[in-house]
């Protein structure tokens, strides 16, 4: 009932190595609506580790900021004009314009980290989201990201 | 000669999954200081495909920025006290305190990309640096970045 958003992108669209489905090395990052907010968990593995082991690496903090914006974004827009995330008519996905990341403490690896996402504002295809990136209740990053709806 | 500023961080400090000697999983991203800037070359895998096959997810885009953007900003500090990149005094670590990126055009997989920075400011422990990213003599993405060094 709660479908991640990331398994509503078209097919076509469905391949990002961070959170496509259809890629089959990729991390399979599942983001959900929830409250009026986003939600996803992903545990990296060691290997993803910065210069200091058990850290996790700033290109990776990024990446999991990245992927659950953009799925953030789809669904925001989707439901300013639907009443829930459903199979049809197909989501837009949306892609990252820019993306502004602050590194406020280094990332724990071998804890569930916890993404959320919330909405600023939609202008045409134009959406803005603000990130935050929660490891063991401690805040690590956040991020404001403008993302474009693509057809 | 011209040393890889990677290849100079302290042992301690060369675990990171994008640019660390000593990461066996990760990518040896290798960043050289030239003519007062700085350069990296990288050619990904066709596993870390964006939505769409044959393009780089925003999340790789993202880590070759920051790493190189660190190494810059380690290389950068280094020469504003010694003529040229040395092992001894050894370079310091620089970490992300902050990365806005703009994902100009979509990134190419199967060419090589090629990184730059430059230095924008040095104040205390903060160094300031400008990062492109650039395919086929195209400006895919380009970042500032706020790097801190780190003992």
């Amino acid at each position: 009932m709660n479908q991640a958003i990331q398994d509503l992108y078209p097919d076509g669209h469905s391949h990002c190595f961070g959170c496509g489905r259809s890629n089959r090395d990729g991390w399979h990052l599942k983001s959900y609506v929830d409250g009026g907010k986003t939600h996803a968990q992903f545990t990296p593995e060691d290997k993803y580790s910065g210069g200091v082991p058990g850290h996790l690496y700033g290109g990776a903090v990024a990446s999991l900021l990245d992927c659950h914006g953009t799925a953030s974004a789809a669904a925001f827009r989707y439901l300013q004009d639907h009443n829930s995330l459903q199979q049809v008519p197909p989501i837009q996905r949306h892609v990252t314009g820019q993306l502004n990341i602050k590194f406020l403490k280094p990332t724990p690896i071998g804890v569930v980290l916890d993404l959320s996402g919330e909405l600023v504002s939609i202008e045409g295809r134009k959406v803005t989201v603000r990130l935050t990136l929660t490891a063991n209740e401690t805040l690590c990053a956040e991020a404001e990201m403008i993302a474009f709806g693509v057809e």
